[in-house]
C-alpha cells in the first residue's frame, strides 16, 4: 500500500513522547536524540501532543516549544502531525496555526473531552473546527478518555469534507474499526491508521494504512518491520512478530492505572538513553522497584532476534 | 449551621453560567446583571468557571477575563470561589494566581479528567497542587466527567491539609457522599457542598453545609430558602419546595446530551432577560423549538407561588 | 406515613438471607430462627428470594422450599413478598403460582438480567408478566446487576397497571428515586422503597414509604426505629443513627468484590447464633481472617447503645 | 489448522438459534430444517443453547427438550457442544449431565451473570463446576453481558484444568483476545474461538481455530468458506469476503437495542424457509416494517456471488 494524495498516510507513525528536564521545561537533548533515533529507524512519520505525548498535561507554552522544538530537529526527514485536541475551540485553533507556522504537515484532533458532545454536536464541532484549521486534519477516536465515540454517521457524514486526511482509531474496538474502514475506504478517501498496539498488523492485514504505536518510540525499526509484513501478507513473519508484540506489552502493565503506558516507556527511553523519564503532573515517573522491572523486561528483549537491529542501533548511537 | 473557620462555606454557592457575547467575547453587561441578580437575591456565595460555567471550553485569557470581571462587579458583597480544574498542573496554579490577585476567595478544583489518575497519584496531585495555591482549596468530587472519584481513602488522608476548605460532590451517588460527609464533619472540618440540585435538600437535613445548584442562576431566592428551611428541618416546607425542584427540573431534559443542563439553564438567563444565552463551543445554543419549549416551562413555572419572589424580582429588574 | 391500599407496604421489609446448610440444602432451623428474630425485632414485612436471598444462584426447587418454609414459619405474623425475577417468563410465573399456593402476599420482579431489554421491550415485558401473575407485585429496579434502569417514561406507563403495588429501588441514584417517587405519589399510588441501606432515612424523610435494608437481618429493631424517626421527622434521632448506619456500613467491605454484602451478613448472622454463614456457589464463605474481621466489628458494634436492645434480643434468644 | 486432541474444535460452530412454535414451545420441524442446512452448509460443529439461543429466556424443561432433539436431529454428522451458563451451579451441572446422557461433545460454559464474581472467586467457580462435570468443558467469555471478564490470570492459572477444551471470546475486544490466544498456544492447548462474527478472519489470520458466527445460521457456506479462506492465508480471498461480512452486518442493525441480533436472525430464517420467527419473552419477533427491511436486505445480499451457493441450496430444500 503506497500512500496516495487521497490516503497520504501510512505505515507506522509513532506517537512521540514528550522529554521533559523538569517542570514544564522541555528536555531539548532529548528530543533531538527521539527524534533522530525514529528517523533513523525507518518510521513513516512523527505524531507529536498525542494522548503518550501528554499533551493534556502540558501548558500550552510547552506545547507551542514542542512543536517548534520537533519542526526544528526533524528537518523535514519525516511529515509531522500536531495533536491538538483540547477542550476549548480557541487553544485548538491556536494551536494549529502555531504548528503551521512552524512546518508541520497535519493536525490530529479528538473530540473535547470534559463534558462529552452528543453525537450531532460532534459534527457540528468537527465541520466548524475544520474550517478554522490551516492545516489538514486527521481525526482521532478515542472513547476510553473523551468518553464519546466518533460513531459511523458522523464519518459517513464528514467524508466530504476536504480539511480531513484521516482517522487514527484507539477506541480497541476492532469491529468499529473495520466499519470506518470500510466507510472510508469504499469512498476511496482517507488514511486510516490504528492506534491499539496489538492490533496493528491484524489491521494491516485487513486493509488499513498503518499504525501509531507507542512501542514504537522504542523500536522503530521493529514496529516498521512488523507493518511492512502485514503489508505485504507475509503472514509467516507476522505471526513471529506477534510473539514479540505481545511480549512488549509487558511494559504496559509493570505501573498501575491508565498512566501506566507512558511511564512504561519513558523509562525505557531513559533506560536506554534516549531521554529523561519525567513524567508531568498530575504522574511521576516509575519508583525504584518499577525501574527494575523496566531494566529486566528490556534484559529480556534484548534477546529476542526480532529487536536486534533497534539494540544495536541504541548501542552505537 | 453558621459557617465556621472550620466550614466556612455554606447555603447557596450557585456555579454562575458564563455570559458571552460573541466567540470567545465575555458579556460583560449580562455577567454584571446576573451578579447583581444573585447578590440581590439572597445566595451566600458564587462559584465561577465550573462545569456550568464551562472553564474547560473557555480559551485561558477569557476564563481570566472571567475572573476579573467577577471579582470587580461583585465588590465584595459574596465570597467568590473560582474553578482552576485544567488537565495542565502549571495551568491550574496560574489560574489560582490571576484569582488572587484579582481578590477571590477560593478556588475549586477537580481531578484532571483526561488521562484518569488511580487513586494514590490523585492524592499526591491534589497535596502537590495544593501547595503551589495562594487560596484555600475547595475539592470537586466529578466521576461522570473526570472518570475518577476523589475516593473516601483519599479523602481521609486528605484530611489534615490544611489548603482545603471542603468537597463539593457532583457525583449523584448519596452513599460516597454521606460517607465523605461523615469522615469530614467527625473530624470537625470542611464544608461539604451537594453539586446535584435534587439531593441538595437531602443533603442539607442530613447535615451538610449547603448545594452548588445550577437552578439558583436563575431563582436564587427561591433555592435560598429551600436551603434555609432544609438547614431548620421545616420537613414540610421541603416537601413543598421538592415538588417545585422537581418540576424545574424540566429545564435540564428539553436538550438531549450532556450538555442540555448548561444550555437549558442559559437559554433561561436570556428569555428571563439576564444574559445572552451564547454557548461557547464545541456547543451551540438552543434552536426555536427548543427555545420555545423553555419559554412554556417558565409560564408554568410562573404560576408557582414558590417561585413568586424570584419572578417579581425579575420583572422589576 | 400508614399504610393504604394504594400504598399497601411501608416500613422495614428486610431482604432475608437464604440460610442453607449444605449444597443445594437449606438450613431450616436457621430459617425458622431468622424468621422469629425479625418477626419479634419489629419489622413490617420479609422479603425473600431477592439478591440478598442469593435467589439466581439457588435451584429451582431449593427456591420453592424457600417459599414453602418462610410461609410456613412466619405463620401470617408478616406479610411476605417473593422475588420471582428470572431470566425466564416461563420460570418467573411459576415461581408466582408457587408462591400464592404457599400463601405468600405479593411477587417482587426485576428485569430480566442477561440479554437487557430496551425500554420498549421491558414496558412489554412487566405488562405481559404481570398479567400472568396470581399475586401483586412489587417493581425492583437494581440496574447495577440488571443493567437496565426501569426508566421514569416506563415508570408512568404503568401507573395503570392495577396490578403493580409499589416499587423498590436499588439504583443508588436518589434523583431517580425522586423522579420516581414523585410520579408514583402524584398518582396516588405505589408503595416506594429504598433499597440503598444508606439512603433510607434520606428517602422516608423525603416521603419514601420505607426501605429494603439488608442489615435489617441482623439488627431488626434499629432499623425499624430508624424508619420510624425518619417517619416521624424526628431528625434529631435521625442524625444520631445515620452515624450508627454508616459505622454498620463496615460490614459490607470486609470482603472483596461484588458478593461482599452478602457474605458479610451472612457471617455476622451466623457469629450471632441465628444461621449458617454458608453462601451459594458461585460465592463461598468468608475464611477465618474475614470471620475475625466480623466477629471484631460486632464487638465494636455491641458497645453502640443504639443497637443495645437487638444484642440483649440476640442474647436472650 | 487441523483439529488436534489438544484443541478440538476449529472452523465455524455456528451459534444456533432456538426455533420456537409458541410459549415455550419447541419448532421441532424448524429445528430439524436448521440443522440440516448446518450440517449440509459445510460448518464444523453446532453450538446450542448459547446467547444466540437464548438460552436465559428459555425454561428449564425446553433446555433440555433442545439438547435432546438437537442431538437426535443431528445423528452423529458434526459434534454438539451445549450451553449451560446458569446463575445456578446446580442446575449448569444438571443440564450438563443431560446433555452427556443425549449424547452431546461438549458443554460451554459463561461467568454467572447476576452478581458478578470477582477473579478469584471466578477461578473457584470453574474449577469447582468443571470438576462436576461429565464432558469437556469450553470457556465462554462474554463480559457485555455477564459483566465480568475472564482475565488472562485466570486463564493461565486453569490451563492445567484438564475438563477444558477451549475458549470463546464475545469480548469484542481483540487485544484480549490476542493475550488470550498466546496463553493457551504457547502452552499447546485449547481451541480458541471468535464469537465477534467481523473480527473472525483476523482472528483465524492470526492463528485462532475458528468461530461462532451468528450468520451462520443462515449462511454456512458463506462462513465456512470464509473461515477456509483466512485458514490459508488467502489475503485476497478474505478481504472480498470481509466486504460481504460487513454487508450482512446491516442484519443486526434492523432492530434497536441488545436484543436486535437475535432477531434479526430469527426474522431472515423465518423469511428464508428454515424456521419459526418467533422470539421467548422478554423479546417479541419484528414488527412489519421491520420484516420489510430483513427481506429487503436479503434481497440484496442475493446479488451477492460470494452468497451464491448459500441462497442456491436455500432455493432447493
Amino acid at each position: 500500500m503506497k500512500p496516495s494524495p487521497q490516503r497520504p498516510y501510512h505505515g507506522i507513525i509513532p506517537p512521540l513522547v514528550t522529554p521533559l528536564s523538569g517542570s514544564d521545561q522541555l528536555d531539548e537533548p532529548g528530543l533531538k536524540k527521539l527524534i533522530d533515533h525514529l528517523c533513523d529507524g525507518g518510521v513513516h512519520g512523527l505524531f507529536i501532543l498525542g494522548t503518550t505525548g501528554e499533551a493534556p498535561s502540558l501548558s500550552h507554552p510547552l506545547r507551542r516549544k514542542m512543536i517548534e522544538h520537533s519542526c526544528k530537529f526533524t528537518e523535514g526527514r519525516l511529515p509531522i502531525l500536531v495533536g491538538i485536541t483540547d477542550t476549548s475551540f480557541i487553544e485548538s485553533v491556536e494551536l494549529a496555526h502555531h504548528a503551521a507556522k512552524c512546518g508541520a504537515d497535519a493536525v490530529v484532533v479528538a473530540p473535547p473531552y470534559y463534558l462529552p458532545p452528543g453525537q450531532p454536536e460532534l459534527l457540528e464541532y468537527l465541520n466548524d473546527l475544520i474550517a478554522e484549521l490551516p492545516l489538514p486534519c486527521m481525526l482521532y477516536n478515542m472513547p476510553p478518555l473523551t468518553k464519546v465515540q466518533i460513531g459511523s454517521r458522523v464519518v459517513e457524514q464528514l467524508l466530504d469534507n476536504q480539511g480531513i486526511v484521516g482517522l487514527k482509531d484507539s477506541s480497541g474496538d476492532m469491529s468499529y474499526f473495520h466499519h470506518i474502514e470500510n466507510i472510508a475506504h469504499q469512498a476511496g478517501k482517507w488514511s486510516v491508521l490504528m492506534g491499539s498496539e496489538l492490533l496493528m498488523m491484524d489491521s494491516v492485514l485487513s486493509g488499513s494504512d498503518g499504525g501509531v504505536t507507542g512501542g514504537a518510540n522504542l523500536f522503530p525499526r521493529f514496529f516498521s518491520a512488523a507493518w511492512s509484513a502485514a503489508d505485504k501478507g507475509d503472514l509467516e513473519t507476522v505471526h513471529r512478530m506477534q510473539k514479540t508484540m505481545i511480549h512488549l506489552q509487558q511494559l504496559y502493565s509493570i505501573g498501575q492505572h491508565a498512566s501506566a503506558g507512558i511511564k512504561g516507556i519513558k523509562c525505557a527511553l531513559e533506560t536506554l538513553g534516549i531521554c529523561s523519564a519525567r513524567i508531568a503532573e498530575p504522574f511521576r515517573a516509575f519508583n525504584k522497584p518499577e525501574k527494575q522491572a523496566v531494566a529486566a523486561l528490556l534484559d529480556t528483549l534484548h534477546q529476542d532476534p526480532l529487536l536486534a537491529a533497534d539494540f544495536a542501533a541504541l548501542a552505537s548511537s
